[in-house]
């Protein structure tokens, strides 16, 4: 097991993986920008060193200044959090060459799921279920049309090297293909420096749902079961929960076996969400992998017990899995709020600024992930997330229940945030009845002229 | 069930009991002392009333004022919480005189357990084992040397309405007898008004081990395992854990039983605590009853996922227990540390004022229950707790790290607490060995001066 780690992250996931170390006795480094130069978590680090100003490309995107802390720090082993470089196969390699473990996946596997191209077609090798489409990149627009046609309109256009929506169009029939593909292809270019695109089936009303993966280094692959992102505005998460209501029984056990496969298929290590859409049929489609821990990771820590982030690092040090499959057991319903600073009745502006008074709910079942206090000045720079709001019940709706009267508990005062709009989306009926699909937020509370 | 309750408490068990009424949907109608005014949990309330001034006796000790609020807060039930009057048979009867339903045991039950040697006489009855000891009052000098010799040197005078220590020798041989026993009555009669006491077999390091159960008002008793309590300065627990570590499974299953058995004896309904001490043999006695919710009930919901508070409300409406003994189940290890507003380099004294800033512990398996936030002044008037810090782990090894990095975690600025005092008693070998007894604390920790 490692003595010493460099975390390459901030906030609430720099101190969630402060936590583990703690608990397992590994020290910690951390790296910060000026921007968060004094934030209290940093206190519980071993050591931390300042990387940069606040611009993210310069401190916390910044290769050479997170290899030169370190190296100073004398670490033996660097884990990225999620965002920034988790995902990054560069800063991977360069981990390697400098011989410090990344706590994550090796860069080759890392490279072959980052291509969501590449990605479908270890899926299809794996005989995991994709969205009917192209065979491939989509070359020209004759043969768009011939593909488009085998799978049935509508069809949706997708980057390949996309991400948060860019790069992505829907065309109803043959007549919008042709200038929705040029506007795909126009838009990935900008924004990816690769105008690679495909096309798959558009589904209507889909579900998100994702299984969390961890492997070792030794062969072993354990899914600890799926979570349900479905409550997103704009392709962001906003509630995650698990186990995925209304998921039956054996579409739970094929999903995660699915998952398993491909993951195998591609020699994953370390800890890894298999993303899917499933249809109002409850049929599945693989989408992509996250090679990293994902936001979310608590509700599935919650539903099994299991410390992931612990896991992560046993397996990175070269550890076998501490379980086996047949051990991993899906209990109650875990359900998280992501609160962020933001001020939903401005279309979901970000509002940084100084917590004058902060309230954390507490109680039988109620966890709250978060690097925030009073007299914390939420920095500008950043995503808006300020914490994690998960509560643990033995049934969802008493989850749900839980989840409110934390809610109504948890006070920010000072900068806006998302708390009262969760409250509003936990209320509704359609939440209750677990019928959400991935448009659902948007159809629901949002004024139509905030959709895009 | 309820529509509305009244919480005659303050301070973190108010707030505990209003968690689960918003979570039930019952409304709460709080009261509370000028010192309280202004306090956040309040807020939480559908309604409140100050009820006096800061001193209990004129506040939260006050029936009339209390039943005034319950009447014009138009409530159906009163839930005394812990401390107060919570184990008050007087408040209970006008309770039901004015038809409002006290969340707890019937004011017969409790008269029966309050007196220690009525509850002894009871614990018989149900074959319950009592240390071994006088029959009855000790009436005379020759009873008590006679008594002394059956039951064998050292040998302990309690007073029978006693408490805290108040009214209690130990005598190691017939000629510290009798002055131990004149010192103990005298003693009795100032304190409690009244100077009856018996004798007890002297356990030496005994550990404290008590049972929780719940009973409804349909003649269903179920036990909720039980919790460890040996970790107490001049007997006031510090530390709860759940299970208790090396008690054996066979006397794990006895003592539950006993404890059931004793409960059903005095026919006893809602939530109690049967207190036993467990010698160094693991031969367990009976001690006393607690007839309300306990300040630790948190460890046990913990490792049996039921909501103590909740269910205690059920059952107070006339509901039947919504689970079987078979149901339950004792799984993980869960801790709790009780951190009071004390000074633990100054003899433990009281240390109320300003919190400037506050930072509360998270993570997988923390709980921490408190109504305290920066910005909140800890009023001198009452007890000196200002939360509970509470981990659960899958095992005992792991609940000890993950409290310790918690408590590292923890920050109360402004006041001296005794958050770093339970962490020098959790890093110590005889904490980690499960080796503690209720005297391991003042032998290890305390200056010889500081003991009583």
């Amino acid at each position: 097991m490692y003595k010493r780690i460099l975390i390459a992250n901030r906030g609430e996931i720099a101190l969630r993986i402060i936590r583990a170390c703690k608990e397992l006795g590994i020290e910690t480094v951390c790296v910060y920008s000026t921007a968060d130069r004094g934030s209290q978590y940093l206190q519980l680090a071993d050591e931390s060193y300042c990387i940069g100003p606040a611009k993210s490309a310069q401190s916390y995107l910044k290769i050479d200044q997170i290899i030169s802390a370190a190296e100073v720090g004398n670490v033996e082993a660097i884990h990225p959090g999620y965002g920034f470089l988790a995902e990054n196969a560069h800063f991977n390699e360069v981990c390697r060459s400098c011989k410090i473990d990344f706590i994550g996946p090796t860069p080759e596997a890392m490279d072959a799921l980052g291509d969501k191209n590449r990605a479908r077609e270890a899926a299809r090798k794996a005989n995991v279920p994709v969205v009917p489409g192209s065979a491939g990149l989509i070359e020209d627009d004759e043969e768009a049309v011939r593909t488009a046609r085998e799978i049935g309109y509508p069809v949706l256009i997708k980057a390949t090297a996309g991400g948060g929506g860019k790069g992505m169009r829907v065309a109803a029939n043959e007549l919008a293909l042709k200038p929705a593909l040029q506007a795909a292809k126009t838009e990935a270019a900008a924004a990816f420096g690769n105008g690679g695109v495909y096309l798959e089936r558009y589904i209507e009303k889909p579900r998100h749902v994702e299984v969390q993966i961890i492997a070792d280094h030794h062969g072993n692959v354990c899914h600890l079961f799926e979570r349900e992102c479905s409550t997103q505005r704009r392709h962001q998460k906003l509630i995650e929960e698990s186990p995925a209501p209304r998921l039956p029984a054996e579409r739970r056990k094929e999903m995660c076996e699915a998952a398993v496969r491909l993951i195998k298929q591609v020699g994953y290590t370390n800890a890894g969400t298999v993303e899917f859409i499933v249809d109002q049929q409850d049929n599945f489609y693989f989408i992509e992998v996250n090679a990293r821990v994902q936001v979310e990771h608590p509700v599935t820590e919650m539903v099994t017990g299991i410390d992931i982030i612990k896991t992560q690092i046993l397996v990175a040090s070269g550890e076998p899995l501490p379980f086996k499959q047949e051990d991993i057991k899906q209990t109650g319903c875990a359900i998280e709020c992501r609160i962020n600073a933001e001020n939903p009745d401005r279309n979901f502006q970000p509002n940084p600024g100084l917590i004058k008074q902060m309230f954390v709910p507490g109680g039988l079942g109620v966890r709250f992930d978060s690097h925030a206090h009073a007299g914390y000045v939420v920095p500008p720079h950043y995503d808006s997330m300020i914490g994690k709001l998960i509560v643990y019940k033995p049934t969802r709706a008493e989850a749900i229940a839980t989840m409110i009267r934390a809610l109504d508990e948890l006070r920010v005062e000072g900068i806006a945030t998302t708390a009262m709009f969760h409250k509003k989306v936990l209320s509704h009926a359609t939440f209750a009845d677990a019928l959400v699909d991935t448009g659902f937020v948007e159809r629901t509370f949002l004024a139509p002229e905030v959709h895009k």
